[in-house]
């Protein structure tokens, strides 16, 4: 099959948006900036769900789900969360449409909201107004919830799971009698992002705090996850945020203390979006294709059968029937690719394009030797190994596989976090080699937009194992106390 | 705990009502027509859509993710769907807020969409105007794909659960190259939902045929599953479409056959949504609270501990400890109810309010007989048991709950399915004991529209299994070749 991919050296933005429609993943759909998630994206979208509500669950969190809409007056009592999402939303006016008449459907004018909706780019204001009724004593605390759920942000720029104008996220809203308490939990959520990036995913991050100025509308600190594409370019793959009291001070949420005494609950939020997987994409994916984690891969294995008669077929199927019930058995996901409308290169190239992490090819000679072809899909190497013992040999081999790709991107990584000590050389590194750059910042919103305009570089964020460290604004040369990291991102 | 419910014989509607909102399954939100489902509700939901889940996927189906803006022109090229739908959607109209610049937030004028988008109630037109992208020849078909979503329909009267403005639900959306495979496939997933009704939620429900007044807007032929609640009324809680190539004639999906020839592509949509939550509800529930069968209830069983002594209390922990790990071994989900702010009789009223299926109470004396007291959520009855081979004997026991669940309401439905020969006993079957009224009709929309107006029952369904049989419409004494099924309805 011939793949139509433009090669990353190429064109790497094209790269992206070509793969990400050949390997049948997404696809843009009538409706300004919103997506279609193709089944074979969904997949993987539905692995990363199951993996990350486990650990929710598992960190004593339930489920639940709050409206759509959020009235227009809910929206604007916070005031900087306001002014972060007011320029971007979708907002319902009418509730009704109507015949004009001569057969054309319009907007009924006299179904008219009498307060205007938006549809929620997030859910701390309609979440904290419920909140309100379920909290009146220490014993109603902690609240840990959270929500999976569509959003829409009414963005004009727009990539394929990168930047939507709708796109699918959870996002948990914690609610806390002390500030230590919220503190502790918007860290412990930061932790399972972290953990499922670098277990899942396979993609290395930092861990750190934002400046101020990319701080999340309305909270007191955001806490990030940073990864690096193979471009050089970061991307943020996840937020965990500590909102202080502003929420409740905003919807009158108190409770009384085992003290006696009234006062405001103390709230976190944290989410992450199908932009995980423009993170998954771009980290380990090459000319070829999709190069997908084992643990994400919805197909893991497929097995290709190679034949010249039906009798060769025939013992192929029999052998494959067997080998495939004793891998599902071991919860290996596997594909029988026995199509005769194709033949095995295009089979390889399309299961090549769609990142299954390993392929057994197998023919007569092979059926003779009781060997089969092993094919990996990260690192394109083939092996010949017996059938004997096979299902134990590919279990391992889909663990290495996993371990390898990390560790491919942690390489790549750290290779591209560059300490340096001057604006030339900070400009140097971002023309050139791209990735984080390591430099001291005078710690004003000021410089970081000043550098921002002449370099495109922000500043990722401040990692939370930073050193303390005496030097000099790259920018300012004012006197700076720790690094930060720069970078230009998605 | 005092309960604050409704009896059932007092007020039916105030009762459900009471127990949606005390049982914390759900509440009304400050949007109008919009509840929040709340973690109890919501992990019941969760239950629902992990079955449903696994038998769509065992049937060959995809979940993927479509738009939930629809332009407005696309919801107007199938004539019948948009006069369905039109009267009750929510229209987006801007796409930015801004301040007015004395500090209000108002809708920015200048932020006007050019063509209005309507949030989704259902999404027939944004996939197939997709599916035409998909779809070339035979080749590309059937697509079996099916959606979890959160749609709108803006409802004027809401009830929780049963008719919100917004509600969650999964819709699945195929495509066909013959029109015998699209029946094959609205009928398989018919069954898929009568299975799941009676085998997962206890409810029995009538396979059945809608009449042309019932149908879907669009749909050539409406299955349903209908069911019985315990006031009488019945409750559709399940449909599967066969929409034939409505849709694709309107979105211009054709695909070339085997022979060669250009084809419209044939359809099927269908879909179950929270709804089921209100069935669950109503078809089970006593005065007391919840009913939950044992394959849905979020806690199997609750552990309530019973003791005067820190040193009863120990031993007590120290044998849940072992038997909690035994029962968690073999997937059922315990809860050991341990607080020390609340008495046992409390907790047991809680447990039963929430419907737990099965309660175990232990205190000293049951420690030193090995016994413990185990109480049924469903008939109420209490027995000893010895605590030797007691997580085996729970086992077996929820199995036999779940049964007698459904089997209740099975004896209850069947004998609410009323023969009548005349209009006179029509009538008082429904003003007394309520049910499913069983006659002969017309066929006709007039009479199905007359009946209603007088009486509030509509043809809930002409069954699957219907018996040809010569006779007279009740209503104009016309002849009729089968029954059909009328009751007042959810």
């Amino acid at each position: 099959m011939s793949k139509g991919i433009t090669s990353r050296g190429e064109d790497y933005s094209q790269w992206y948006n070509d793969l990400v429609v050949k390997a049948d993943l997404a696809e843009h759909s009538a409706v300004r900036g919103c997506m279609v998630i193709k089944p074979y994206g969904y997949a993987i979208w539905e692995r990363m769900q199951a993996v990350l509500d486990k650990r929710f669950k598992e960190t004593g969190h339930s489920n639940a789900y709050f409206p759509l809409f959020i009235p227009k007056s809910f929206f604007s009592k916070e005031a900087s969360h306001v002014e972060g999402f007011a320029t971007e939303c979708a907002v319902v006016t009418h509730y009704r449409l109507k015949n004009d008449g001569t057969g054309n459907i319009i907007v009924d004018e006299e179904a008219k909201l009498e307060e205007e909706l938006i549809v929620r780019p997030t859910s701390e204001t309609i979440i904290w107004n419920t909140y309100r009724g379920w909290v009146e004593s220490y014993r109603d605390l902690p609240i840990l919830v959270n929500q999976w759920a569509n959003v829409v942000r009414w963005e004009m720029r727009t990539r394929l799971f990168l930047r939507t104008a709708e796109f699918l996220w959870q996002e948990g809203h914690t609610a806390h009698a002390t500030e230590a308490e919220a503190i502790e939990e918007a860290e412990r959520m930061l932790d399972v992002y972290a953990e499922f990036a670098e277990g899942t995913l396979a993609v290395p991050v930092i861990r750190g705090r934002k400046t101020e100025n990319e701080r999340f509308a309305g909270a007191l600190d955001t806490y990030c996850i940073e990864a690096l594409m193979q471009d050089g370019k970061a991307l943020q793959a996840g937020t965990s945020h500590f909102l202080g009291q502003n929420f409740a001070k905003a919807f009158d949420v108190k409770f009384t203390s085992k003290e006696g005494k009234l006062d405001h609950v103390w709230a976190t939020s944290w989410g992450v979006s199908t932009r995980l997987m423009g993170a998954l994409i771009m980290a380990h994916s090459d000319d070829q294709g999709l190069v997908l984690p084992p643990k994400l891969a919805p197909i893991q294995i497929v097995i290709v059968p190679i034949f010249r008669t039906e009798e060769e077929k025939q013992a192929i199927d029999n052998y494959v029937d067997a080998l495939s019930s004793e891998l599902k058995g071991r919860d290996i996901s596997v594909k029988y690719d026995d199509r005769d409308t194709q033949r095995p290169g295009f089979k390889f190239a399309e299961w090549e394009l769609k990142g299954v992490p390993l392929r057994i090819a197998l023919g007569a000679r092979d059926m003779a030797n009781g060997t089969v072809e092993l094919a990996r899909r990260d690192n394109q190497t083939k092996e010949t190994v017996s059938q004997e013992g096979l299902a134990d040999y590919v279990v391992a081999l889909l663990d290495e596989i996993q371990e390898a790709i990390y560790t491919k991107a942690l390489t790549f990584r750290d290779e591209h976090i560059t300490p340096v000590e001057s604006y030339d050389e900070f400009k140097s590194v971002l023309d050139g080699k791209g990735g984080f750059v390591s430099c001291h910042w005078d710690g004003t919103v000021e410089t970081e937009k000043r550098v921002k305009e002449e370099t495109k570089a922000t500043i990722r964020c401040i990692p939370l194992d930073v050193k303390e460290e005496e030097g000099i604004c790259i920018f300012t040369g004012k006197p700076s106390r720790h690094r930060v990291l720069f970078a230009k991102a998605y």
